[in-house]
This record gives structure tokens, sequence and C-alpha cells, in this order.
């Protein structure tokens, strides 16, 4: 039924005023649709990802993902979701990959990552691939006839239906939940136990609602847009596994909005990038409720102390010992799944800023929707 | 005899107006320095790594390099290196890195890099590493007594003298004549013959003399730096190994000057950041006489027919195909060590450009010249 409606809703904006916020809006259903017939009852159904798929993971020790853009992100996230779980992992853009010498160690999995499935770089890298040694490839992918789900040992798809806005939405935040479900399988043969595997899919299942919840900020969000409505620049700053959500947010900001923005570990804010900062400078940040929050804190208060202006997306139980700065809260979000929840209010931010700024939303200057040309 | 004249000139700046300028001047000096005594008649030789060095090399199969900052750029260039002589590599900014879940390979040694050896987060992550199951830990470090240098199993000194400029440049081009080094000892073990060791010795050897040819640019570059001079942002483009040298541009240019400058790899522009791109937008970028050539060339018309204003360092023999641009030539540069060699070019420029926007080259504005906190 949930794949009717999407499909069926998928031609017309509907009351959204762009494909992009209609988009955005999708999510809760869309990732509920990923998730459906894969996990139940706090299990991986593995057998979702089709015959093939279980004798290529039993033979994964290690993952290389290739991809581009939005997608690369989405790869850069699920790294850390992987290594956690002990599955060596590296991810690389598909158009520095398919150049390079590359070392694959053995049992490696080649995984790529793609909205439409014909990105040429991420396409020619896999083809490149084959030649190297690697135990197989997988790809996520949200078109099943594309050349990417045609050309792989085994594709996990995305749900999202079809995406026309430019600047992708609801196909990365449900590659990450199709990467989670990765992580896991690949999880239980590193000695992930039944009970961790239920919490992790409980987390997964939860994910629907708390999407919506951060949906609920879209007016909010609306009014902090109005400060960077003026702005030429900006920084987006995180640590662990929020340097890659920060990193979407600066693309999707850039994309839309034209405004310079761009990502940084914020532990390397004092390598360099903090020079940059003065009373122009909006920083967007992230404070999940996690180990790293100290320390991001202290990034923050050095951006403080040269004046740079903070947006704070934060866990609403966060106490925000700073001087100055505009928050709103999520809440209730679980530790695997958080980065998937924030990414929410950073692509409602970038829309809102686009349309304060008056440029075309769902077709951005100089951008394609897919690259399908190197 | 080198040794000592580097380090009686260390103290002030010559005729020189700014410690950085002075610094960049030297480092057809400092390089040979850190070649002295380390390659002969076309080998590497090993030994002077000292004692403990050949037994962890032979015991080593993959590296993980970890650093901060310019040094991390260092790494990231390395890794290209590396891989091309069969090492697999990786390379992580230190801040990241010590509060991440790491999976370690079997046979890998953990390379730091910091010109101080007192970098915060860098000698974190070494001591963190220690119980991670590392065949080693090797140091690339320019200050013998340093606490890196002192807890690695093995240091590869540098020999760039003291350097006072906040913005590092004559470090980070020894660093890369070292991590050469180490890439040619690894590659030994993986088959690298004496007749290629000898092609990539000499190519080492041809760097003083290379590099002196480009500082020869100097006053070429202060009439490029001019279009800089009032500009807020700035696009770096670099494909492969070059990557990380425009990330080296993009660095030095946003320390010194406070301009808003970006690097990507070229062939990600339009997965995004080409919206970003109009006449007000100067685009920096490489054009090394190799394999990516065409490639970069045609992601450069893409920028070019959105009225992006080009600023190349090209090989002198290199056609460019373009309608508009501005370039100076770099000649009789050599495959393996161009990657040095070019980013001469990158450090004068933005020391132009901040001398020409009136800013303290020698200390910017918020940063400090070793980072010893977190």
């Amino acid at each position: 039924v949930r794949v009717t409606a999407v499909s069926a809703a998928a031609a017309e904006k509907g009351p959204y005023r762009h494909y992009m916020l209609k988009e955005i809006h999708e999510q809760p259903a869309v990732i509920a649709e990923t998730l459906e017939g894969r996990v139940h009852r706090g299990r991986l159904l593995e057998e979702a990802f089709g015959h093939e798929a279980r004798a290529l993971l039993d033979r994964t020790r290690g993952v290389h993902i290739v991809a581009c853009g939005t997608s690369y992100h989405a790869g850069l996230v699920a790294r850390y979701w992987l290594e956690e779980l002990g599955v060596p992992a590296q991810v690389e853009v598909a158009s520095e990959y398919r150049y390079r010498a590359v070392v694959v160690p053995e049992g490696t999995l080649f995984v790529t990552i793609s909205q439409s499935g014909e990105t040429a770089d991420t396409l020619a890298a896999l083809r490149r691939a084959r030649g190297l040694g690697y135990v197989g490839s997988l790809t996520v992918c949200n078109v099943p006839e594309s050349s990417l789900v045609r050309e792989s040992d085994v594709a996990v798809m995305t749900r999202a239906g079809p995406e026309i806005g430019v600047a992708s939405t609801k196909a990365f935040t449900t590659q990450l939940v199709a990467l989670r479900l990765l992580a896991i399988a690949l999880g239980r043969r590193r000695g992930l136990d039944a009970a961790r595997e239920r919490a992790l899919c409980d987390e997964l299942e939860a994910l629907p609602r708390q999407v919506e919840a951060a949906l609920r900020l879209d007016e909010a969000i609306r009014g902090l847009a109005e400060a960077f409505a003026d702005k030429s620049h900006a920084l987006f700053l995180g640590r662990g596994v929020f340097y890659p959500v920060a990193m979407e947010g600066a693309l999707k900001l850039k994309e839309i909005s034209y405004i310079h923005a761009e990502a940084y570990p914020a532990g390397e804010l004092k390598h360099g990038p903090l020079a940059l900062v003065d009373a122009e400078m909006p920083v967007v940040c992230t404070l999940p409720r996690d180990p790293l929050l100290e320390k991001v804190l202290s990034n923050l208060q050095e951006v403080r102390a040269r004046g740079g202006e903070l947006f704070l997306f934060s866990d609403g139980e966060v106490e925000i010992p700073l001087d100055r700065y505009r928050s709103l809260p999520l809440t209730d979000t679980c530790p695997s799944t958080a980065p998937i929840v924030y990414t929410v209010p950073l692509q409602l931010l970038a829309y809102h800023a686009a349309v304060l700024k008056g440029t075309d939303v769902d077709q951005p200057r100089n951008l394609a929707k897919s690259v399908t040309v190197e």
C-alpha cells in the first residue's frame, strides 16, 4: 500500500511550493518504505537483499565505498558505522578512485552508492573494480532498472520514489537507512549479538517518527534561515559521524542558495579555518548528545571568542554553555540513527535560505540531476 | 655545513619582508638538506632512518597516517604515492581518528606527521594507537627533541630548520620529501626494482633545482595575486595527487589572507560546487603534464562556461584549449615529485594576496603556530 501511495504522489508537488520541499517531507514515509520487509521484530531479514547476498557477505572482511556528491557523504557516514562494528571501510569519490592505483586487501567488497544508478564516474569505477580482486560488488541505489543495479552482484534498493529536485534529500536519508542495514548484516559476521541487533533494529524502526518530529521544526528553521539570506559564506562543523552530516548540510546550502558553505571536522578549526571566522561568518553545528559533545562545545567556544554567529541543532537535553547562539532542539534521537535525523533540519535550512534568496530551488544554476557524463 | 647555514640564518628575516617569504625561499636548501645522507647514487640509504627501521618496515604491509592541518595534506599526497607502489594507505585527521572506532588490519604501520612534534591531537592519537595492534609507529617530524619523536619507534626527520611563520611552507615540502623516502623504502618490499628506484631517487635529487626555478615565478605571481586582493572566495581544483596540493593551496590562502578558499577534486565539481561558480569566483588549478590532464581541462571548460576566472599553474609544454585564463609555466618537473614543485607557486600566491590585503602574514588572526591544546 505504501509503495502505491509514494508513487502516485511522486508526479506532483501537491501542497508544496517546490519538489525539494515535498521530497524533504516525504522522508518519514520513504524511510519506512526502505525498512519494509527488511527489519522485523528486532531482526534484520538478510534474505531481503536477494539470494546472492549471503554468500557474498560471508566472504566480506572489509569494504571499499565509491560514490559522488551527496552519495559520497552517505558513504562517509557509513564508514563510521561499519568500523564501529569491526568492519574496515574506506570511502572515496568515484572520479578519484577510477584513475588511481588502488590496493585491494583480500576479502574486500566493492560498494557503490547512487540515486540514479547512472552516475558516470561511479559506473566507470564499478567497471574498473572488476579486475582488481574484490570479492564482489553491492550497490545502494534508487532505480531498479539502472546500470549500477544491473552490473552489481547485489543491490540494496532505496525506496525513495522519484526524486525531482536536483539537490538530493530523500535519496540521501534512505541511502543511510540501506547502509545501516548493510552495517548490521556485516556486523553479524563480526560478533554482533542478537540483543544488540535487536536494539539497533528498534532504533531503525523508530526513525520515521523521529524524522517527523524534526520536520515540525520547519517554521522555526525558516526563521533561522533569514540570517543567511544576506550572507555569502557559512561554516558547518561536526565531529565523528556528524562531520559528513555537516558536509551534506554545507553541500545543500551551496547547491541551491549559492552561499559558499564549507564543512570542517570541528577539531581541525584551529589548524587553519579559524582565521576565516569573524562576525560575518555564520557557523552551523549539530550538537547531539554523544561522547564528543564536550569537545564540540569547546570548539564552538573558540568560534564565539572570534565573534562567529552560531546556529545550532542540538539535543533538547543538552546544556549549551555559550554566551550567544541560536538553537533549535531535536528530541529522542538514538545514537545509531541520529545522523539521519540531524540531516533533516540542515536540508530545511538550505531550502529556506534559497527561497529567501529567490534562487531556483528545484533547478539550481549549473547543475544537473544525474551526472551521466564524466 | 648546510645544517649550520640553515640554523644560523633561521633567527633573522634577512632581506625578506616576512618570515613566511624567507621560509618559502629556503625550500631548495632545506629539501637538499632533508635528502642529505639518505639518497646516494640512485639508492635510498635506509639505514639513515635508524637501526630499528629495517625490522619495522619489513613487518609493514600497510600504513595508517594521522596528522592535522597542513601535515594532514602531506599525508594525503603520500597516500597516492604509497598505493602506486602497492602499499595500502589510509589518512585521517587526528582529531577524528582519536575518538573513532578504528579497525587495524594486520601488519599496519602507524605514521604521524607534525612540524613541531607537539600537536596535541596527533600526540594523543599516537598514544591511543599503541593499544590497537599496529606493528609500530613512525613519525615525520621537524623537531628532534619533541614528544612525537621520543614516543615513536622510528623518526624520519625533516630538516627544515626553525619555521617561524604560522602558515607552514618549508615544513610541508620537506615532509613530502621524507614521505617519498618512506614510500620508496616500503616500495622496495613490494617489488620496486633497482632501476625504478634509481629513477625515483634521481627525481628527488633534481628537486632543489626545480623548486628554485618555481621560485623565479615570484614576481609574476605577485602580479596574479592582485586579482585576489578584492575577492572573498576562491576555488582550488586538482585531480589525483594534485587534489591534496590544491587543498594545501586553499588552506594557505585561508590562513593568511582570510579569503574563503576551498579545494575540490575537479571531478566532483558537477556534483554541487559548480553552482557557486560565476564571474566573481576565481578558480586556481595546477595543470601538470600527467595522465589526468585532459580530464582536468574538461572540468575547467565547465568553469569557463559559467564565467569563472581561471588562474593556472601549468607545465610549460601543455596546450590549454580554453577561451580565457591566466597562466604561469613550470618546466622540467618529474612525475613523482611534481606535487612538491607545484606547491611552491600556491604558497607564493597566498603570500602575495595577503600582503596586498594588508593582513599580518606571519601572525594571522586566531591562529597559533603549534596547536598544543586539543
